[in-house]
């Protein structure tokens, strides 16, 4: 086997992306508004994990959601049905990530102000989503058990970027050669700091546990 | 629900690079060589899939492979150990997709003179390497069964770009709300002419019309 190395030259939109962000964190933190940026492949489960803790979290906390998609309006209408919350869908044209700037016009369209927590469910996407902070507090990273275990090791970015990682659809896991120990392992080689659940939101399996960790994180910039 | 489009200015490099694919695609089919790209989202069965088809096709054609990854030759190794074809390694150190000029690098690196087929297994990613023509002549699209039927209303260019589709993980379709009809449905309404494929590479199903549509594809250059 030959291995090659094909490195592009980019040019470094990200760390000017990084300043607005860092203005929405620092503006949304002196309002005390946590916004949490939810990110992973297409078809991960992220709208049907965010309708459960949605629907955990909202006697609690004003909540409003940012559906991202390249096209339609499938998702919004589903947290919008299912949870009552609040949910401005924005759709990217094709474009691949959210950029602070969308990120910006999307909390501006939502209407923040009142809110306690503010959720964006970003483009499914486990590569580009990760090169663009959004300004979020609190980066959420879904991995389901049917992608597979390894997939820490061939998206390193989109991990070592997670502030906490929930592993989802457990509840098929005899279906699939998947093993909760390797997953972690391989998400703590690149990233030793995130906390990983492990969840069904078809069974409820380990809800509570990732409801109590959000509600600590909204807690700590109270 | 409120709905707000956002619109990125993007220049046209897409253009550019179409002049390049087209290129690769007239050279390769002066020489009759086969280039096949395969793309989806992560974990959807790229290379398990190929596994089964390259051991159907070896006795018949000479095959190498190009694994494209960010980082990491998982794939790399596992094609090599249980096919025994030529394989190539590319690692796009972080990048999203594949130009039509890291295809022309990695099929030098690959040597395909004196090959019938080349088979690219792209980045596991459902929106960028649908903007970037790879000068392959067949676009084969897998959707998982976990990822859901939805997918092409979500993410609609993947679809679009695509020459065939393999829904894939067909064992698992018991345990996930997953229609062939509305996947096949969603997916002529992006693409009235690829073939739609519903396969089990674990179980064996749908291998033979997938195996008999690539055979006729290979032979319609010669």
């Amino acid at each position: 086997m030959d291995k090659i190395r094909v490195v592009e030259i980019r040019e470094d939109i990200t760390s000017r992306n990084n300043i607005g962000a860092e203005k929405i964190r620092r503006d949304l933190l002196a309002k005390k508004i946590f916004y949490l940026n939810v990110m992973s492949s297409p078809g991960s489960g992220k709208t049907t994990l965010l309708t459960e803790l949605i629907n955990r979290l909202k006697s609690s906390y004003r909540i409003g959601v940012i559906e991202a998609d390249l096209d339609s309006a499938v998702d919004a209408q589903t947290i919008a049905e299912k949870t009552g919350v609040k949910t401005v869908q924005i759709n990217t044209a094709g474009a691949c990530h959210i950029t602070c700037q969308m990120s910006g016009e999307a909390l501006a369209a939502c209407g923040v102000d009142g809110l306690d927590v503010v959720i964006l469910e970003n483009i499914g996407n486990l590569v580009c989503p990760a090169e663009f902070d959004t300004g979020a507090h609190e980066n959420l990273v879904l991995l389901s058990v049917p992608e597979g275990d390894d997939k820490p090791l061939k998206y390193p970015l989109m991990f070592e970027v997670a502030t906490s990682v929930a592993v989802t659809k457990t509840d098929v896991l005899p279906a699939f050669d998947f093993s909760f120990e390797n997953a972690e392992k391989n998400v703590t080689k690149r990233n030793k700091n995130a906390p990983v659940f492990f969840t069904s939101a078809l069974k409820g399996d380990g809800l509570d546990a990732l409801e109590n960790y959000l509600r600590e994180r909204i807690e700590s910039i109270k």
